[in-house]
């Protein structure tokens, strides 16, 4: 059945990347320009340089091989992670520039842009690891389209409708890349596979370049959490490194104890350890504008891995037999979840600062529209991708062919060695 | 036997964790809060973040991968570090703020403390590569504890009996780290494992990983040298990055060198090249304050990398055989011999610049006394340390259970392909 | 006939370290030292400090994983890569200060000389990627100090006759180092191993190292191309960053499009994505000085792709055929054709900006120059190499031990698992 993959990727993926970048190559060229404001730019870009290095490390590397546990699926979690990437860093250029485009003809890009369209890029790679092995690399990239062009839409709403801050906004994307993932796994759903992938397992090798990428991750989670903030506001931005670094530890520390208290033989899970570890990370990121303290973000990390023990352990299985989701990198228990932990933090933790009561439900009824409006275009986004893709003759892969990396990369060992 | 260990997770990892991140927060909630002083932490916070990045990708990647390199040991090496990490950061930032506890009331963190921490965490980490593969993880989070514990008294003793500058104090983390990870393992030694354990061996791939925690150890060294001299001497913090680059450059070229050299069939050996190539990154560490002239730090690595190879190949050996101390990661040619030649070379240095006898013999006198108190502590707390597990029912896992990841982690994988 | 080459290693690879660190150490005893000069070095080390860091893990990490395909051969691919980087710009500190010497009497360094050393290095890693697998480390140094020695000759040349601005001449160390890499396994070549070489095949792990590398490059690419612009023109820096990471981004996509358009399967293969991946920041740093729009970075992204696709897919089997050059990583189309295409464009680019006719031809004039000078040195210096290497004692390892790590590093494993 290989031949039937193999051509797909030269008669369908090919022309499409070569269309898009073709099609990115021109509207650069017609609209978009470096920005080379001498004196601002240069010092803001001599500034963020570093931890611009540290979100494309997170972006590229940290995602890329946090996915490449399943035991015959590495280059293919690792390469399309890279295409992912880069197709919807440069179509998050675009869209970001829109509204620069309609006012001065011209989107002009520094180091921030890109920064800014690669976190876009970000929330892409959270959903496609809800599909991961069982998509061809054609839906992926389709899914990145149409992902990215989603979350910026909803980063537009929600600062048009609600005047919601950027930075503050922009840590929704763990929720909408989740809850955009998840819908898509449960309409490409397909009827058969209920059971467990075998190829899915890992082993002692693929477990340890998961491993790496969680690492990666897991280091570099305080730049990406700080990088957006103000820099006119430095106490704020050492608030963001120093909580997201506290809140990992403690999801750290929780979750290896969480693993082996819910484990059936009462041992560790790498995968599900990876998962929790980095669930502080996120649920940190979520809350950040309310935490003024230590022990309320190592609080916040703890009860992260704890939610995230809980989606990993009991809510996977669970899905998986009841609502037909399959959901390959755990992003409900590792992103979903602790999002939404996050957001709950911000709530309580905002209101308990407010002075009167009023404020105070003026900021609830605030917040929860924030989320309500991210969710809503995260799950319409989500059937309608899913829809696209079940409705076109672009098929999936058949099971058999789901987590194989021999079904679109060549193997020239393999005439030798076997 | 596997049951008899599995359970041990969940009835005494899982407890004492919870039991210990609980307790962080507590404390952190009560005397711990963020130091927003915007004009001096806000540009040094900028300043600092880039080598903050260097030293954590040093101690949770750097030295959690270059454990991996036993065939079935990868995931506790790698994943036990990280605890190990997290734990002892932690714990380093409250044992840290006691004198600003004690006269303020509050402990004030920044990435600064974060950082200084996370090196204090550091020597941990180096004394568990002693003891790795044949203890469990109850053991290393309890280790942790202790060392920590000592390294910080030794740090306030060495200011406080000898106002000993604490930058010069700190590089001596590797020689309390080496001494002290020794002793303990000599302690917890038991009869009838002599004979080298089958599963310390390393294969192909298990050396590659263990490789890319030394280049990654390598590449940041220099940061981590420099990191907590004094930013108002910007030209020391130079001489700390050459001299350290270049030591390390002149250990990697002679570590090839004598590895081949004193190989019984001639050949390169991956592991002891790791360990001899890192031995000009410690040693120059320690004798930082002296160097003046590049040539001083390369002949500081050379010698390193002679001593690292002389304690691999005939007294790591020697001292199983003779002392029954099994010394997994070679921590004492790695961190411990090379730490005395640095502090030997610093003695030799600064005595050559003094200019009168008076001057020079009070400074030997000094000096000496700051590695004896060093020493003396480091073994005092590892016979502590030691006793303290051995007398405890918590008993370290059979001869047979030793260097693998079977007796504590999952394998779901195996049902399936084996 | 293993143990023939092992005592090679002891007899002439050690002493030939030894020498060469010891006289490292001699000459820098007399002629380095460190300089300290507060105010302009201070602020400049702290600025430059974080891409010295990105181009170190370049250098040592990048290159050095990128070819660790060849499934026997990670220990060599990445152990000998660290040998030749650390000789090569210990050499190059030398070598580039030779004028500062004559001058002065004293060579000083810092963090920027040693980051110029180390991209003088990293021709000689580019070189040895030709000859990988076929030759022994002996080879290995000699080669990194005649390629160093010849690539600081060509640069200075070309400062000296043509005037060229540093930075833009620097960049031609792609092409420099490929057309002495190619010149080296042509001269090397051996009748008798025209076929391919069995162990040069990968497997998923070996590949998945190689990936790891790849990714390093590729995210770390920005950093390389914009470090040595000159800090006082930050908006060139900038250009610089946006540039690469476009350009690269472009050869991204394309370069997938077009591995699976030229497979004879319609798959992708690793090592191809890899190389073509890589093409855009080649091209894209010869060509900087000419850029100033993002389009132009892209189009020379997309074009860089493309050669590199047919080179890697179609001149490599024939160059194997036809001309005997046995071309392990494919530096021709990673970097010998992406080099002058960056070098076509540049020309184009220049000529276009320029207002009157004499002007651009003096300048096409000036330009072809400049390339005729690299290749001509280049390839002459290849030539010397190759021949002082054939005609030496100091003979290749037989076909047989080829690409094989056993011939050089000890394997303790070995006896016990099989």
């Amino acid at each position: 059945m290989a031949p039937r993959y193999a051509p797909s990727l030269r008669s369908r993926l090919a022309p499409l990347l070569l269309f898009l970048q073709t099609g990115f190559i021109v509207i650069y060229a017609f609209y978009v320009e470096i920005d080379s404001n001498v004196n601002v730019d240069g010092s803001f870009s001599r500034r963020i340089y570093p931890m611009f290095q540290d979100v494309n490390v997170m972006v590229i590397l940290g995602f890329g091989f946090l996915c490449t546990f399943p035991v015959r699926y590495g280059f293919s979690a690792s390469g399309f992670n890279l295409l992912v990437a880069v197709v919807g860093t440069q179509w998050a250029v675009v869209l970001n520039g829109i509204e620069s485009w309609y006012y001065r003809g011209k989107i002009r890009i520094d180091v921030r842009s890109l920064l800014v369209a690669e976190m876009c890029a970000a929330s892409a790679l959270i959903s496609i690891g809800a599909v991961l092995g069982k998509t061809d690399p054609v839906h992926l990239v389709l899914i990145a389209l149409l992902e990215v062009a989603g979350f910026v839409l909803n980063e537009w709403l929600l600062q048009a409708l609600l005047n919601v801050w950027p930075p503050n906004s922009f840590m929704l994307l763990y929720v909408f890349g989740a809850f955009f993932g998840l819908t898509l796994t449960w309409i490409l759903h397909r009827e058969g596979s209920e059971q467990p992938f075998e190829k899915e397992k890992f082993d002692s090798k693929s477990g340890l370049f998961s491993m790496l990428g969680a690492v990666f991750l897991w280091m570099f989670w305080p730049g990406f959490n700080a990088v957006l903030v103000d820099s006119r506001t430095p106490e704020r931005k050492l608030v963001a490194v120093c909580s997201t670094y506290l809140a990992l530890a403690a999801s750290a520390v929780t979750a290896a104890a969480l693993s082996a208290l819910s484990s059936p033989k009462g041992k560790l899970h790498l995968i599900h350890v990876q998962s929790c570890v980095l669930a502080g990370g996120v649920a940190v990121g979520v809350s950040l504008p309310g935490i003024r303290h230590p022990w309320e973000a190592m609080t916040i990390g703890f009860a992260a891995a704890l939610v995230a023990t809980v989606g990993f352990r009991y809510l996977k299985a669970h899905m998986m037999l009841a609502y037909r989701r399959h959901d390959t990198c755990a992003i409900l228990s590792t992103y979903g979840l602790p999002g939404l932990l996050g957001w709950l933090a911000q709530l309580l933790l905002q209101i308990r600062a407010c002075d009167d009561r009023t404020t105070a439900v003026r900021f609830a009824v605030f917040h929860i529209c924030t989320v309500l409006i991210t969710i809503t275009l995260s799950l319409s986004m989500g059937i309608i991708t899913g829809l696209l893709l079940k409705w076109s003759s672009w098929r999936p892969p058949q099971d058999k062919k789901c987590f194989d990396d021999q079904a679109f990369w060549e193997f020239p060992h393999l005439a030798a060695s076997e």
